[in-house]
């Protein structure tokens, strides 16, 4: 197809579609002309993930190329593409801590994940996002002990398990390695969601006296 | 307390907390002379519900300042001041949606609670940025019909349940609302962090090949 049916198909304007061109995103198309290039499917499945990844995501630009770059690295096995482009998408922005209360989160963390039967990786951006978050736990005097994360921990596992079968409905591998990409970004704020909204009725059940 | 007695119990600097109060996010303290205010233990949990706020949920002044007014409107039961307050904290950014995508998200953010047993209130923001994240999903062709968010839904119930019982270890009602307006900011990120820990075991468990 060519740039016009690429934009209409994808709901991308051209000038963006130029952009992500531009920028490395998206491969270029096979030139038919000097002006003109043909693109394909797999074109208009690299720009919805692009799309996933700014626009509902908002990873920026030079981090959506190297989670693109990553899925794409044929030197590597297809647990390690994902699991590099999955490292690079944002987590909470988590500064390496220090102090006692960051000592404290980080054996909680350390304890939490051996309790639910996880390796431990320091190296993983989310274990030091959850060092982070713990440590502002700690620091304000809330709870954070592993028994009171337990159940966090389980939940967040069985979520995983529900993902990643969603993920095993897509056909070939690279298509399943952007779905989990993108899945990842796009499932994100709907957890966040429903859980305000179970928190609402959950509040009312326990503390409401009215209809 | 004076004031350099609350800054170093509460590790905020005496300038920060300063501002809160000429912001109005922290009450004035009792004057004791021209220059001097004497500060109690109330002072102390506000601003560490204030540090938790701005600086673990970014949430802006304004925002903190009207989620504490919620927290302390004498009309309201405590049940709706909880959901004022809560309510008023940032979910992820939701701008109403149009088209036939985000027709298809309304009908599923609906079905979906209903399904769960919960009210809809499309007024709540997190029913709205349900809709927007299911929008996005819709728009981008991924999968995204009641059945396959059923778990995501029933998880988030197990969820706030646990975490609605973690608020009742706090023990007078104010306290229990300032707790449970932290614990919705602070929660945030360590589950979102312990999703992706579990994503990488649970992919490491499909899809691994190594040890």
């Amino acid at each position: 197809m060519r740039l016009a049916e690429l934009s209409r198909r994808s709901g991308v304007s051209t000038a963006t579609i130029k952009y992500y061109l531009r920028e490395g995103l998206l491969p270029p198309g096979e030139r038919v002309s000097t002006t003109q290039a043909e693109y394909d499917e797999e074109h208009l499945r690299r720009l919805r993930l692009i799309r996933a990844l700014i626009h509902v995501g908002r990873v920026p630009v030079a981090t959506a190329r190297e989670v693109l770059a990553a899925l794409e690295d044929e030197n590597e096995d297809h647990l390690s593409r994902l699991g590099t482009a999955v490292a690079a998408l944002p987590v909470t922005p988590a500064a390496p801590e220090e102090g006692p209360a960051a000592e404290v989160a980080r054996r909680t963390a350390e304890e939490l994940q051996r309790r639910l039967g996880w390796r431990v990786v320091p190296s993983n951006p989310a274990h030091r996002s959850l060092v982070a978050a713990l440590t502002a736990l700690v620091r304000l005097g809330y709870p954070c002990d592993t028994d009171r994360l337990l159940p966090h921990g389980r939940l967040a596992a069985e979520l995983a398990a529900h993902e990643v079968a969603l993920i095993e409905d897509f056909e070939a591998p690279t298509t399943q390695l952007e779905a989990a990409v993108a899945l990842t970004v796009l499932y994100e704020p709907v957890l966040l969601s429903l859980r305000r909204l179970a928190q609402a009725e959950e509040a009312a059940r326990r503390f409401g006296h009215r209809e």
